[in-house]
């Protein structure tokens, strides 16, 4: 006799990736397997937004090929939001109103694809059952670039964004090297990583043993001396002829101001916002007077499906995958953690995390993956970080020379309930 | 019996591009099959500066796979400048000492990799025979990531940089359309371009007829107009959600003001150099008040060689080795260009332009390209940079999930001449 069929709610959540997608995929795909059990796959349209709004995705209107098209597209295709919920005393009105619509629409599974903050509506929800007598397994689907997660061994999301900015840096290296003779000699690339170093440190992945490349980095987690990084830049450029620094947005100064906030005005007076490479290459122009250029990757970083690592993709679908066999198996409150069991070669599983133990918490750089002068990476840390940059998984090209990314109907399911206000 | 044997003389030139090395694999790769009659080949370090300091590498140390590798290693693998020749009248003192040092090293082919003022050094290289009697057969090898040289259909460089540029929006476009709910609803984008708008042109590339995303291009052959620009943006963000800006860093006023140059500036009032994004960005903010983001690609669009374009591989390598089958046939003061025969499908060749039409003549985006509100391309732009973009050349990766750029041994020629003082 078949057990009582349920409905799944899906969303997505704060910042994507390049591979969010991909644990979308992994849900739904799972999820459609075992159609005995679960009914329909709902996904919120712009995350917890749609449950509190009732604006519910109907995901079985979409074929089996669009859903697999996820494995290979960036971004969130439900769209995502930045929303914490608040505490069940101080907002209990959300509380009522999502146990509203998850009863309305029979939804008994909820599966939340995010980072730190998404683990704590996540963790929240789960304990609704016992809070508020509705009995929903949440299980949280972890995501996130900036690979701050604890337990889980790293994040989703975080190894192509680690590939992308070590390409990046690589080539953008070449480059410089190849015009320092009579023309740029420093070059600066700022990358994501507000409280956490984890995408700054991959930049130094392009130096190798083979390849000797003179590369700083600038961590959030080493308090910028401005003597010292100078001092740095002079002998690498004396010795090398060019250099290149990656500062992460998240650089500060010891009194905790950013260096993205040097008291840059525009015009009319106005606080400038953002760019800690301009602010660097300034520094360096009137201490050293060289010529240089600077990028700023932002989103390109995070949604570059096109050079995704495959160690990425494949974990990021697993934790989807993991997530509706955590709900089948009767879990709740959990996230589906990657395990590292082989360094050489390298291998991995998928465990399981007590969310209680997830939520609000940061995972920072160790000490022993940043080396002493505080501008790169030891080898334990390269050690760490090679195999979740490794493989490649291109995505399908058009003619037109453009991946073939997939858009979704995203076909709304019909409202049963009176209009909400966030 | 065989012809007599002289030695090549290849430098690169300006900026570097992802393809440069494909064509000076070309150039290698083809000499190398004519050992009857080329000896060897002598690469300038650092351009033109490594003739005129007699500071020369010998590719033929170099082994076989090294030089192939070069075909899939993007920036300048000998170094390249930014020097321009004067004319023979204002500087004789330099050319007298480039006979000198082609004489004692038997070199009597002259290869120059590079854009518009590189082919301009060229040409006068290829006078030299007539004004100063030493028989040298100079012959341009194009290369500009600016497509803005004249008589070639397009310029190697160039349809990597683009397919970089349209993936790029593409995936960020679909990041801000995941956000804008709740986050960011702007996405601003600075890409190359000082003159021509071809790179920013190939943003627009990312919507497409069967996906219409809100892209607005800012070129730098249409004068800035604020008013015109925030009223567009402000009817994509109310039809769409979201919409991205891509902008020429050669963006400018009516008055010739670049939209970079605002008047900017930092704590210790210097003047800020560089950014049209984050001045595009608070433009934005401040007249519609939307969240934004924005990127700078710098030199990580022009060194892309990860997701470098199949057309301009092939097309770079192919006038590579034109170049030396020119020579070869006793040309002198041509370039190899590339002939488009056909649209669809899109076939094209490599034919011959004489030099002195090419020199100091810049090749604009023509009106047909841009569409009548100034803000797209046209379908008949989109025909031209669809088959440029097209195919992937994927490098190979090593286990650290890097690709395997080239760095070669760069052996010196031993020096028979006293120095030079630049």
């Amino acid at each position: 006799m078949a057990a009582k069929k349920i409905n799944a709610f899906y969303a997505q959540s704060g910042g994507v990736t390049a591979v969010i997608n991909a644990s979308a995929c992994g849900v739904i795909e799972t999820a459609r397997q075992h159609k005995d059990r679960i009914g329909k796959v709902y996904a919120g349209r712009n995350g917890i937004i749609g449950a509190l709004t009732e604006d519910l995705i109907d995901t079985s209107k979409e074929s089996a090929a669009a859903i697999a098209g996820l494995r290979h597209t960036p971004s969130g295709a439900f769209g995502s939001c930045r929303y914490k919920l608040k505490s069940l005393e101080a907002n209990k009105r959300e509380y009522d109103r999502l146990i509203e619509v998850f009863k309305a629409h029979n939804i008994g599974y909820f599966f939340y694809n995010g980072g730190g903050d998404s683990a704590d509506t996540c963790l929240k929800m789960s304990q609704l059952g016992k809070a508020m007598g509705y009995p929903l397994q949440a299980i949280h689907v972890p995501k996130t670039v900036d690979n701050d997660l604890p337990i889980t061994d790293n994040c989703p999301g975080f190894g192509s964004v680690a590939k992308y900015i070590a390409v990046s840096t690589l080539e953008a290296t070449y480059d410089v090297r190849s015009m320092a003779k009579t023309s740029t000699k420093v070059f600066v690339l700022e990358v994501m990583g507000r409280h956490a170093g984890w995408i700054a440190a991959a930049g130094a992945m392009a130096s190798t043993t083979a390849t000797e490349l003179p590369i700083i980095v600038l961590f959030p987690e080493v308090l910028f001396d401005q003597k010292k990084f100078l001092a740095r830049v002079d002998a690498l450029v004396k010795k090398f002829g060019y250099c290149t620094i990656v500062v992460s947005e998240g650089c500060h100064y010891p009194d905790g101001k950013f260096l993205a906030e040097q008291g840059t005005r525009d015009a009319f007076g106005h606080a400038q916002l953002g760019g800690a490479a301009p602010v660097v290459a300034n520094m360096v122009k009137d201490a050293l007077g060289h010529k240089f250029h600077w990028g700023v990757a932002d989103y390109l970083q995070r949604a570059a499906r096109h050079i995704a690592a495959k160690t990425d993709v494949d974990q990021a679908y697993a934790v989807g995958k993991a997530a509706v066999e955590f709900a089948l198996q009767g879990h709740n409150s959990v996230m589906p953690a990657i395990e590292r069991t082989s360094n050489k070669p390298y291998k991995w599983k998928v465990g399981m995390a007590p969310l209680a133990k997830v939520a609000n918490v940061e995972k920072m750089m160790p000490k022993s993956f940043i080396t002493k002068d505080g501008f790169s990476i030891t080898a334990k840390c390269r050690e760490y970080l090679a195999p979740l940059m490794k493989g490649e998984d291109y995505p399908p090209y058009g003619a037109d020379g453009l991946p073939k990314y997939v858009t979704l109907k995203n076909v709304a399911v019909t409202k049963k309930l009176p209009q909400f206000k966030l």
